[in-house]
């Protein structure tokens, strides 16, 4: 059937399986320690020009957050996030289940600014009990967020600024980051990111993997042990090369970018058809996500003709749902998307 | 100095300080098998007239509530709460820390209702995502709650008949049970609580004892080897003894009840006092802890002449403070008081 | 550099891969909700001839392993092991790190008896404190174990029927399923296997999938809300397709096995090679690993030119070596070691 | 019953009592904010003659085990431990509950030293996965032994010396210190002890109190946000009082040595006795636990007349059983036990 539901539902990029199916009979050592992994990790730090980088090859976006935020805080300390943020929702609890308390902040976009977070903070270190509460350890915001909108460089700096200040880490989750990167919206480069926070991950699976997130660690701040620390929480994959070689790809000549673009666009084409059809938009995005309101008997027309993704009450009659474009939406997909809406 | 600071800064009271010293060189067995843990037990199945309860007697409150929310709860399962419930604010993320998700209600006064905790749950699963989402598998409520207030017989009722219809266990935190019962406002019994909910907990510390809690699973629904799962917590003292010389002695002639009138009694004096020197009430309780709005300036005076706890900023200028009461408030310390204020 | 270091060297199995190619661009569901995964489930449960088995796709096999006993055991309970057992050495605490003991059993090659198992029971059910320990709540072996060897059918039979005489569930990880099926030592086939244990796995990663793990609850007995589970683990990837398609391919004319026997083949090989150069078996097996005895220097020398894996202090002057066939080994590869060696 | 069941079978020492029944009115601040506390904290810390050590309090031996050792080590890092150690055997697991592995070491007596822990940990870096491992991070004697053996001077120094070579911490556990420092045997002091540990902790339920144990970090090296971690773990107690006023009796005028010497006394002559009546010791020590081999038939005669500790399974006729004596022995009990034997 027709699909929109999601920006996973092809497999990987061709060129991507091209270089999985040159390389599938080369001899490799395991656990990450291929020539791919270190030829992919090296090109990421040249990407970002941070030759004190640290970059971690991970399968799965759930993982990673996990992973991140375990292992980069204390017990003691929890994660600030949107109450829309991923971590909070969709992640059946798997912060909470390595110890860690997500610590709410409300938005409306699925933002969250060092205003909010600033307030947040001067109320905790206010509380005349705040050693027998959750210390705030770490920002996670998510690039672009959960509602397909984005953070300028200026609010990025704001962040990691307050951050600093409250000796805190900035994590961004980038599991749809070439989608925001290729916005028209975008004010900054991979480069600029990397500058503005403690660790952030390259969404391989939302963008041209099978399989994959490259996390980095921007200034030699990787947890110590870290192999044995992904180990431990069952992790680490044996053929290595699986992540190394796809990473490998999306970073030789810019492909990772390249179909960033690709997404964009369809996602023009794609919101010129819902406000064609006379559609209110929720959340009217730059990047690959938009959000429609729907009537819920209409609702259930369309979903016998198309998967849509994400659906959210609006009110009794009101639903909020999901079209997602991708490097693998094709006008073809478009044009049979106009006809059933 | 002179504190109402909260209802722990005494030590034990008089009659169970005595049956610790009567019993002091009385040789028993350790870990909870010594003779007056059992006769503790036996009191209090009578006191709630459930033969086929099962009581078991631990240290803290942070500790029960971590206990009985980790180990009658499956590792996919969250705890509803108010977003004020002392297990989502004051025990430094002890629930999260042993793997699950504080699920949180917005309240004004501390509690929360059928209706509120439905619209949650019929949210919950008309996501369509709701496996990757934290499972609800508990309501969490406080009696009295964490602002003295305290639900009614009916309200508990439809709470708990709530719980019955998704398969949900009532969990009620009984930290300030004592002073609960004997509130004014109070339209139950112990053996109401105890029809109405899976598990309580008898607060020991704030209510007479020098330390313990007695958890109460009300329908021989003790998680099994129960014994095993405390000790493995850290939670099992060597001298269970400790613990069951107290709730003897707090069992034996209404004890318990006595101490919660007294306190009870006093915060009515309280009362009378804040408001005779015309203080606001940020909430007016029928138990033993009173909320006022104090100017900021005036509550640095005031704290150079008694300890008052729990302070919260409400604007630019005012706190809330909180004064509590308790068995060991004498009419001297009232006195006291008024002259300070 | 050749290699013999493990059976995870190369990449998928040519037939699996060009499965994953085929069906690249087809538009699928996410997180094992695809036609493919739905697919190979239904092949292993008619494999096995278990309706009544529910078939699980994780990535890798610590993963696997800190899944399975982390969501069957209960908090009290520990796994027995092998002292030599992979989740007792070689997974980083995977296994403890989930909260669970490995409660170990000494063994000389690999494999743990009915004998021993209740011999250690025994000693547990009589201490007095028993409830001060780890309740052995399963049993876990490997099928190969670590050093090849095998479990004869006769030997499962009484390994499971302790575990059901004590209430404990026997899990067998199965990383090496199809050289151990293969081996002409083995007396038993899938379908009996999946007789014998509550829960096992169909080793993917080492066995012709690029990553990819098939867990097999045996009788209806799989964890309650398992996706979540496993999403909350970190466990559960977007693009399930990619198990999904590689097992379904697995399953397809007898693949499995057909990978299984090139490796046992080039085994014979091996050790046929390595016994005419004169070595000095560790473990002589019928599987596909073989772990010889190496002079310290020698081993120095031919580590320039063949990668091998396993090491292991023998004495002062001789170290334990393996080197292991797989799928993918080549007659190629055997000539060279044995120009090597 | 006549009980030589363990150490724990009193309740407090009548000098720990009176503080507590002289100290019960007084108004004091919770959580450990108290005066008596502060004045606990002193005088060990002038006692052990260490400015710069931290001592906390805490209620009971697993507790505080579980607790030391987790917030001491990194998630990848396990404790050393002989395999009769407390923390492998009778704590349920609350150490791999916690997340880390406890890594065992054969001993006889009890003890282990410098030359086997320094085997294991070369071992252990020769090998070629020790990343797949898990770390030794930490060595955890107990003093006395759980058979009652004591280290010497000479034998602490060496595991120390070789723990800063590894870069390992060394925790000592003191449940019953006070018996070991006041043995014949004994060749160190508190002092002495402080000085060649990292962290140590001075048993109180077992020596004197009716709970609580002193955490002594040696040097500085408290891990941070100490109070949150404790809190969170549900192991902070409201009324602190409670250890604070015992510990300060304890180490006042010398009643923590003088608790120890009754117990050594009385141990004295109960080896005598056993001796006289012609019991084999399994271990004869010279501090306050005592092990004989008993004919099985026999020991079921025994068990009608006196409680006695710890049967372990010597052969299929003999069990070894343990009595154990403390401060709260008395003549009367010895010559009542001489009579039954």
């Amino acid at each position: 059937m027709l699909s929109f539901s999601s920006d996973y539902i092809a497999g990987a990029h061709p060129d991507v399986l091209k270089a999985l199916v040159d390389t599938n009979l080369e001899s490799m050592a395991g656990y990450g320690n291929d020539i791919y992994t270190q030829k992919a990790i090296e090109k990421i730090k040249k990407e970002i020009d941070k030759p004190d980088a640290q970059v971690y090859l991970l399968t799965g976006g759930t993982q990673t957050n996990q992973i991140v935020i375990d292992t980069m805080l204390d017990d003691y300390q929890g994660v600030i996030s949107a109450t829309s943020g991923h971590v909070n929702v969709h992640e059946a609890g798997a912060i909470e289940f390595s110890g860690h308390k997500v610590l709410t902040v409300d938005t409306v976009d699925g933002k969250i600014n060092a205003k909010t977070i600033r307030s947040y903070l001067e109320l905790f270190y206010k509380d005349g009990s705040y050693e027998h509460m959750v210390f705030p350890g770490m920002v996670y915001i998510s690039y672009p967020t959960e509602y397909g909108s984005l953070y300028s460089k200026k609010e990025l700096e704001d962040i990691y600024s307050l951050c600093k200040e409250y000796q805190m880490q900035l994590f961004i989750d980038g599991a749809r980051l070439a989608y925001g990167l290729m916005s028209d919206e975008c004010d900054l480069t991979m480069k600029d990111l990397a500058r503005l926070c403690d660790v952030f991950y390259i969404g391989g699976t939302k963008c041209g993997a099978l399989a994959g997130e490259a996390v980095v660690f921007t200034h030699n701040n990787q947890p110590k042990r870290f192999n044995t620390l992904v180990k431990q929480r069952g992790a680490m994959i044996a053929k290595g090369r699986l992540l190394g070689v796809e990473f490998d790809a999306l970073f030789t000549n810019g492909l990772y970018y390249e179909i960033g673009k690709i997404g964009i666009d369809k996602a023009k084409k794609l919101k010129e058809i819902l406000a064609s059809k006379g559609y209110e938009f929720f959340m009217k995005t730059s990047t690959n996500q938009q959000f429609i309101l729907i009537e819920n008997k209409k609702m259930e027309e369309l979903a016998k003709k198309v998967d849509f993704g994400f659906t959210q009450t609006y009110d009794e009659n009101h639903t909020v749902i999901r079209f997602a474009s991708s490097w693998s939406t094709t006008d073809e997909d478009l044009k049979l998307l106009e006809e059933c809406l």
